[in-house]
This record gives structure tokens, C-alpha cells and sequence, in this order.
């Protein structure tokens, strides 16, 4: 794969203050092991699981991740980096050793989706970046995983691009949406990526451009006769049906099919339902329907409920900028620090200490039941989730993004039905185990008194 | 200005249909000149004006947008594209017209941000790349405006990297809010790249890798005597600004000055209050109190309703993904072609026909009064907002951003208070020309007879 990252300089996406904090700790001498670990603190709305998606754009990123000559002058420029620190830098490779979750894995509040282990400088500056790669990558798998669902088996294709928050964003949920099931993505640039499949054939423009609907039809059907989804909604819905049919016959005759027709605005359960019934006593019933026009989870739950006839769907924007909840409560924490469990305080804010792993416990059926958390060495019944992708400072295993479909799949077929609802799903246990209870225990009540002299 | 966006391969960043469309136009020969007008059909919820964001950037991608032999392979391989077609993309360069609202404009439904007017493939093959870059700068610029109303005066600074959607959204967003007023960012790239300023100290990760609180006020100190802000709220506030006040003191002693304190949690009208009247009892009034932690402009304006005390703000998520209002009901349509004025009739998207222009009034005091959209060389009372960037495909014209900056500003003190309102803001008034009327009622009723046999 390309290498998008490279250029973006990752090392400089950085918000300043790890820079300061890093120069701190490098006049202090202090840079020893360090354990970062990365989760969310809690559900957004409607929300009882999240999908882990990003791993594969970190691990590019921490490939690339180097502070080349233009970015140590521009640092220089600022004025606050002692030239030792900027020496120090412009030869910084990471070359600690990274846990995570596979991406494609359903994951819960307070579970670590990654953990990074490495001499504390190196785990404090690529904080931001582990942050904005984990962060918009799963949560938008998330997000259409509950559109797959909504779909009940219907094909989907992200449709988003064109209002995704930059284009970087826009790639990102083209991979993420087909990580848990979308067939494919209408952004060129992302299927050339990761090789997923694009589609894409006519827009509103194109037809008003001819001087008549049937004429944009006609002059399409020539030019992609294997490949033809004609858009109805530009004047009149039905009438414009009524041409798909002479398109499909026309076609016929040429020894093709008429592969589609594209509604995207009015009442689309009516319209898709007429438009259905035209196609049908033509005998034009292989002719797919396609919907789209702001269809999230909740619009196509509800159009499938009311008996739209729908085939396919684009789903774009609410999407693609997971407009019901456009971010999670994701945080990085410094959680051990040379041997030492860490705890921060701040109201709202606690975190379980430690480095950690999880179990996952299933029925005799498969069906996920409970996990357990607790920390990193304390065995517990169950399958341990988080697993080694970079040993001191090498990637030392990276899933194809076929793969990583493939575990998506697995693991949500063995979510229960209650947590996939889209509507106030239930709530997953995660039990924490004694160990990790009672290391919390001790290190807050260490923390109390050294800091605020009470308990 | 570094262009990070060659390295995106921008004209890849695209929709398939752009390209499936352009290859059609291409079979058929059909390549006259068209117009293309870019505009945002409603208001999300609370807001009643926008701000114009996205030119620059788009400018840039219009300098390089290219078909490399890279992508040309890559379409290739599709099997979707002629031969010819390919050999026509590999020598495309845009050779059109742009008209635009200059950024820092504020502006309004129905109202043009861009309209480009180039060979109807040239215009085509812009619009997914057009619509991306205007959308998440111009839904920036507009929530970080009102962020900065709801600051009274404050200052605010940029926080949003680490959860913005990827590192394009985090660049610009940066850009956006600096654009508005904002002081600053905190993201480092944003800051080399625009030359804005940057800012940042330390995160809680920094306290608590130190085995007390203290240690690591004072090793802040040390490193960074002359920008030094002290977060609080690691254990506990209260007790931590008593420590603030002895690192002042030790400032003083080596003739610096605490720069600040941060609280990031906790009831901040309260603990600002506090953590103000032990500062100000010590005879350190001068250390500013900062404030961050999901806030935006609601937050804010509750916070200062309620008595905080805060001098500065880290805005971040929020902001940073418009959390309110994740998207805009943005469109690029084609509005004339070979002269003739193009309108669809799809129920809720209706769109003005043909090449236009917006005029200003304003009263005798400066304020804005109403706006008047019309036709194109239809001249109306009022200043016309949208002027030449591109002609023949040459760029006549990029303010930078420091003009933008000063225009917004310029641009602000003339709407009125009751648009400015975060909650439920007037309706600015758009007049529709009557000759834009008219054109628009000739081009529906032809336009209905045609393709639906009545009127």
C-alpha cells in the first residue's frame, strides 16, 4: 500500500505540548518505561459496542514517524527547544512494543484498543496521532456496523466523500465502512488504496446537462451498457421508471441488462414500491433499486419496516461523519511508569490503572456472554483479546484488510442480538477482576495521601 | 505554503460517477461550457449565516490536479474507461473560471460560495474535491465563529487534533478557527503550514509519570520559565494551586512569571473562582486561568453567565468536529450549460437556476440590512460579493490568510447582534431578484412540459 502518511509528516500532527512535554523529560533524564493505553470512557447514544478500526494506518504511521530537517528547523523556529532536545529528535525511531486489539474486534468501554509500552518520551509524543488514527477509524466502523444491521443483508456502499471532513477522513471511511461489511465505496482514490471495489455512475447534473432525461439515459446506456444505474428523481420519479424500461429493452436487444435504477429524494418506500411494480410488468424485474439521500441506520430501518422495495443503498454523509454521534470519548493514559501502576484523579475522568488484557467468555452456543478486565499477566477464564503487532520497535504482525473483514464477521456473529439493537441496545458486561480492583484500590489510596494528605 | 494536497493525488480524491460521467460526455462528444454553483440549501439547527472557508486550499488542488500515470494505471485497471478517455485525462488541466465569496465572508442560504464555469467535463470531474474542501472549512469557520461570540473577548486557542476526522480535518480545522479569531492551535503541523501560532504545556500523563505532583510543577518550570501552565487537575485542584503559588514564587525568584494554571475537569465555575482568590491572595493575580474539557459555545456561554473566571480557553472535540451540527446540506449543482439556464425538480432539492450574484446592503451605520440574489450581470442595488480567483485557469487572485482573517473581522462587526445569537438567531433576509424569479418560473414550466406533459 502506499504510503499516504509518509507526507503528512505524523511526527509534526502533533498537538505542541507532547513536544514540551517530551523536551521536560529529556532535560529531567527521565525517559523510562512507560505504558500508554488507549480506550473510550463511554457509550455515545444508542451505543453498546464499538468495532476496532485504525490499527493498520498506526502502525504505517509508526513506520514513518521521524522528525525529518524541515521539521526540526520549523521546531528550531519556535524557540523553545534547547538544540540537544532537536539533536535528540531528528533521531528518534520508536522502538517499544505495541499490544492492541485485531482490528475488525467488538470491542467495550474501559477496554484497552491499544497499549504501548516504551521508554516514556516515545509513548508521550505519539500520543496525538494514536489518538486521531483509533479515534475517526473506529468510529466510523462502529457506525456502519449498525448500518450493515439496519440493512438486514441488503448491499451498501459508502457514498460519503463529498462531505466527509477532509479527504484524509474521507478514505478512512471508505476502509472502515468496508471492514465491517459495506460491498464497497464510490471514492476512487480509496479503492486505489485498499484495493476496495468502486462504484459509481450518474449524478443529477448529467442529466439535466441533455436537453431531455431520455436522451442523458440513452447516451449512458451506450457508454457503460455492462454497467448502467440510472438516477429517476431528477424531474419526475415515475415517469422517469416508465424510460428505464425502454433503457432495459433497448439493452436487451444489444445482449445486456440494465443493472439499476437510482432513487434519491422523495417518499422512497411509495416511490421504490411503483417504481418496483413498472419494472415488474415490463418484465424488467432483475433491474436492482438502489436508494440513497441522508439514509443512516434509523432511515433504513424505518423504510425496510414500512416495505420500501429496496435493493441496494448509498449511504453517505450521516455516515460518514457519524452524524448522531460525531465523536467518542477516547483517551490515551499513562497507566505504569517504571514498574509502577499510575492513576490520575480528575472527577469523571478515572481510569483503571495498569497495563491490562481482556478475556472474552462465550456460551457453549459461541455467543459472547461476559469479559473480563484485569491486568496484564493475571489469567483469567476466557480468550485474551490484545495482541503483540510491535516488538522493540518491529511490526510484527499486520491482517490484510480481507482478513481483518473476515474477523469482523466472526466476532459480530457472536454479539447477541440485545447489543446489536440501534435503539437503547443493552449493556455488555465487563467484569473487573479482583486483581485489577485491588491494585486500584491501593494505588489511589497511595495517591490520596501523597497528594491531597487524606484519604 | 507547503501543497501537502499534491501528494493526495486530488484528482483521484473523487467520486467514481465524476469520472463514469466525464467518460460518457467524452463518448458523446458533449463538452460545451457549463456552470457549476456551489451552495448550502439549509440551516443547521441554531445557526443563520456561515462563513466562507476553503478557498485557498481548493486553489491549491485546482494548481494540481492531475492524472499521473500512477492513477491513469489505476483507472485503467477498472475496465471501466476507454483508451481515449484515459489518454484525455493524463493531459487534463483546468482551464475554466472561478468565482468566489472571498474567506471571511459571511454568507447565507441559497447563496453562491463558488461557481466555476469551465468545459462541462472540467466542471464535472472538480465537484466531489470542490464540495469536500469548501465543506469542512466553511462548517469550521461558521461553529468556531460562534465559540468565539460566546468567549466575550476571551482568548481561545485550538485543541481539537487528537479527535478531529483524521489529519487533513485537524489541519483545517486549525486554519478555520484561526481564521474566525481564535489566538492559535495547538497542532503543530497546522502551525508550520499557515504559520499560525502555536501553543501547548503539558497533559496529565506529564504529572502523574512524576511521584508527586510537585516534582513535576517545578521540572515544567525549569524547563520552560517563561511558558509555564500548570494543570490542576490531576488529583485535586484546590490543593494544586496552592502549589501553583509556590512554583509563582519561585518564578519571581528567577525574575519569570507564571504564565498560567489549566483546569480540565471538574465544576469550572466554581473551582475558577477558587482557584482566582488563592492566586490573588498570594499576590499572583497576573498567572491567567485556563480552561478546556468539552467545551464549545454552549459551555462557554453558561460558564461566563455563571460567574467563571477564566482569561483563556482550549476549545477541542466539540468545535473540532461541529458536534452540533456534523454537516452542512451542501450541493454542487449545475446551474446553466451552453447558455442555457439548468434546473432539476427533485422534491427538497430545488436549486435557483443560472450564473449568479449576491449583493450586501447595508444601513447608513455599516450594519447589514438584507441581501439580494439575482442573475448574473443583473445589477442590483448593494456590494457584489462573489469576484474573480481563476481566470483561464490562471489564479488572479489569494488574499492571505492574515487579509482573510481581517475581512472575517471586518465582515462580523457589520452583522447585527440578532444574527449573532448561539440559540435560535433571526433569519437574515435574502431577496430573490425578480429577474432571477422570472428565469427560474420560464426554465420549470419548459422544463415540466418536456419531461412530464404538464405544467
Amino acid at each position: 500500500m502506499d504510503l499516504l502518511w509518509n507526507q503528512y509528516q505524523p511526527a509534526l500532527a502533533t498537538d505542541l505540548y507532547e513536544l514540551t512535554m517530551a523536551a521536560s523529560y529529556f532535560a529531567e533524564g527521565k525517559n523510562g518505561t512507560a505504558t500508554f493505553s488507549l480506550h473510550i470512557r463511554n457509550y455515545p447514544p444508542n451505543r453498546s459496542y464499538f468495532v476496532a478500526a485504525g490499527l493498520e494506518s498506526f502502525l504505517n504511521i509508526l513506520n514513518n514517524f521521524r522528525f525529518d530537517k524541515e521539521a526540526i528547523e520549523y521546531l528550531r523556529s519556535l524557540n523553545k527547544f534547547t538544540d540537544d532536545f532537536l539533536d535528540f529528535l531528528s533521531n528518534f525511531r520508536f522502538s517499544g512494543n505495541v499490544r492492541a486489539l485485531p482490528e475488525g474486534t467488538i470491542f467495550f468501554t474501559q477496554e484497552p484498543i491499544v497499549e504501548i509500552t516504551a521508554p516514556l518520551i516515545e509513548g508521550q509524543l505519539l500520543e496525538t496521532i494514536v489518538m486521531n488514527t483509533f479515534h475517526i477509524e473506529t468510529l466510523i466502523a462502529s457506525k456502519a456496523a449498525r448500518c450493515v444491521e439496519a440493512a438486514k443483508g441488503r448491499t451498501l456502499v459508502d457514498f460519503s466523500l463529498r462531505r466527509t471532513h477532509g479527504i484524509d477522513a474521507g478514505i478512512k471511511v471508505a476502509r472502515s465502512s468496508y471492514l465491517v461489511g459495506f460491498l464497497g465505496t464510490s471514492n476512487v482514490l480509496a479503492g486505489k488504496l485498499y484495493n476496495i471495489p468502486v462504484f459509481g455512475t450518474m449524478a443529477h447534473s448529467y442529466i439535466t446537462s441533455f436537453d431531455r432525461e431520455m436522451d442523458a439515459f440513452m447516451a449512458y446506456a451506450k457508454s457503460f451498457p455492462e454497467n448502467t444505474v440510472l438516477l429517476l428523481d431528477t424531474y419526475d420519479t415515475l415517469r422517469a421508471a416508465e424510460k428505464a424500461v425502454k433503457v432495459a429493452k433497448y439493452l436487451e436487444q444489444k445482449g445486456y441488462k440494465l443493472k439499476g435504477v437510482r432513487l434519491d429524494s422523495g417518499d422512497l418506500v411509495e416511490l421504490s414500491r411503483k417504481v418496483k411494480q413498472i419494472l415488474c410488468e415490463h418484465g424488467c424485474d432483475y433491474v436492482a433499486i438502489m436508494a440513497s439521500g441522508s439514509l443512516d441506520e434509523y432511515m433504513l430501518e424505518k423504510l425496510i419496516n414500512s416495505g420500501a422495495h429496496i435493493d441496494a443503498v448509498g449511504v453517505g454523509t450521516k455516515m460518514g461523519v457519524s452524524a448522531d454521534a460525531p465523536y467518542l470519548d477516547m483517551a490515551y493514559k499513562l497507566v505504569e511508569y517504571e514498574g509502577k501502576p499510575i492513576l490520575k484523579l480528575s472527577p469523571g475522568k478515572r481510569t483503571w490503572v495498569g497495563r491490562k488484557q481482556v478475556y472474552r467468555n462465550v456460551d457453549s452456543s459461541g455467543q459472547m456472554v461476559k469479559d473480563i478486565l484485569t491486568i496484564f499477566g493475571d489469567k483469567q477464564p476466557g480468550q485474551p483479546l490484545l495482541t503483540d503487532v510491535v516488538i522493540n520497535g518491529e511490526i510484527v504482525h499486520t491482517p490484510s484488510l480481507t482478513e481483518s473483514k473476515k474477523y469482523f464477521e466472526e466476532n459480530y456473529e457472536k454479539l447477541p442480538r440485545e447489543y446489536r439493537s440501534i435503539h437503547s441496545p443493552s449493556k455488555y458486561p465487563v467484569e473487573i477482576s479482583s486483581a485489577l480492583r485491588s491494585l486500584e484500590q491501593e494505588v489511589e489510596k497511595t495517591k490520596l495521601i501523597a497528594e491531597t494528605g487524606k484519604l
